[in-house]
């Protein structure tokens, strides 16, 4: 049996995966350290035993902005100390094999493509909804990488007149309207809440009407963005991921219904919205399987 | 030289492309009669002569919504004597030669890439403006299609909260805010005009105030959907086609600083959004196309 591993490199933890032709066979995290050259230690043993047990490239999942062709992470927010660390050479170097290094949805989208909740489909759409709004797209069966492999960047897309200031963002954009950050700050706002998604579906669950009100905004936004994939790649499921998502998981059926009102009529019986199926380890599955993947 | 025929059936006229490895050999049209068996003699006097001399299929481009796996018409608004009409099994019949049938945007998608503006892309996304909006997809070299033939359906994309009513569109959608229809309407009820897009064009040159407050609507609508594609797919090249962007030449730059205004800064100098090079004939070269493409 081939066996591959899949790094994930997170703004809270760092995720090591060994993967067989079956799927998951061993999954290892780690806390996130300050900087990329503290990380290389926290990888080295987070595969400690894989190399041997392994072939091929390995594949590491980063936040973007990322230079994928380079492997150099550019500025990401969630890791300060991590600014310009050219990712793809020091790993090379410290793990002795090729690095193929892939933005984190993209990696996640080819993880539910390869072993999780797409398995079955020749094109999806992975959406990550959780600090911020992600997305992978497979077509064809390979990865679209785009032309300056930018594709699915679908946070700042525009599905709105207005919404609040976000750096470098859209005004409008699905981003700063949907995402966790955007959902925390309105919660905050006009509930007073500030224990993060969970907290606040929890008060949805109990029909708190001001809740129940920013819930419907959310929903009426996310259903935007995703009717315009729908719209736009026609492809055969929608996967859906993040730890917004997870919170929001007793909504998904509110979720579906909200799709299918905006999307053509004849579309509406072939909308599928699926749960991922990998959770947190999807990033590092897609990305042990990067070498296998073709893209456009 | 292989030669290879290509129909265009739109709600005005019939357009008919010999093409050959260097392009367009001979282009014919007629005017689109009210039925789809009046047309079968109409598309056989256009192709006169030239069945002898080509090889392959003939492709066939026509409006949706068109069941394109079975070739049949469904009910395209602007023809209505047409609907239900089984293009291609009665053209297969009428010339003797398999047919394939595409929806109209995405084979003057086809058309552009093999045989004009996008002919050096491996990817791009042709957006046509006229009496509505559409789309066509090329990645990878390849057409893409979607999983039930609908990707490419961005006239119905939501980039506002609000917008006029139409019928199967979603509020706010591309289509009911920008396209060739809306702006005819916004022209008419704020400045009085009923010539379309040109007649409006002209006036906005003029630098008429009222005139110039609708364009500049349109620009920032056109340029959200423009943005949203980027950021979606982040294609080599964005190509535009439609009388309504044939009218608005003069401003191709306009929509071009607007765009760039909309996308992520790493990407502003990037885009690149070229016109279309083949104009009403990009439908009809596509379709002569449409047997060397591969889909996804």
């Amino acid at each position: 049996m081939t066996k591959r591993i899949g790094i994930d490199i997170g703004g809270t933890s760092i995720k090591a995966a060994l993967i067989g032709d079956g799927g998951i066979i061993k999954f290892r995290e780690k806390k996130t350290p300050e900087s990329g050259d503290q990380a290389l230690e926290v990888i080295g043993s987070l595969t400690e035993g894989w190399l041997e047990k392994s072939t091929g490239s390995v594949g590491i999942a980063a936040p973007g902005p990322l230079d994928t062709s380079e492997g150099i992470f550019l500025d990401p927010p969630n890791l300060p100390g991590w600014h310009g660390f050219p990712l793809k050479e020091k790993m090379e170097g410290r793990l002795g094999r090729e690095c193929l290094v892939e933005n984190d949805a993209n990696a996640a989208a080819v993880g539910e493509f390869t072993a999780g909740a797409g398995k079955s489909c020749q094109s999806l759409v992975y959406i990550t909804i959780s600090t911020g709004v992600g997305g992978g797209i497979i077509a064809g069966g390979r990865l679209l990488s785009g032309a300056y492999y930018n594709a699915g960047e679908i946070g700042n897309m525009i599905i709105a007149d207005e919404g609040p200031y976000q750096a470098g963002m859209n005004r409008g954009s699905w981003e700063s309207l949907a995402s966790g950050t955007a959902l925390g700050k309105a919660a905050e706002l006009e509930l007073g809440l500030t224990g993060g998604a969970e907290e606040f579906f929890n008060l949805v669950k109990k029909e708190d009407k001001t809740a129940e009100q920013v819930y419907r905004r959310w929903l009426d936004y996310t259903a935007r963005g995703t009717a315009n994939i729908i719209h736009t790649l026609n492809p055969e499921a929608i996967v859906f991921g993040g730890g917004v998502m997870k919170a929001a998981d007793v909504f998904f059926e509110d979720l579906h219904r909200e799709v299918k009102g905006k999307v053509y009529e004849s579309l509406r019986e072939k909308v599928d919205i699926r749960r991922g199926e990998l959770g947190a380890m999807a990033g590092a599955a897609g990305a042990a399987a990067l070498e296998t993947m073709g893209r456009i």
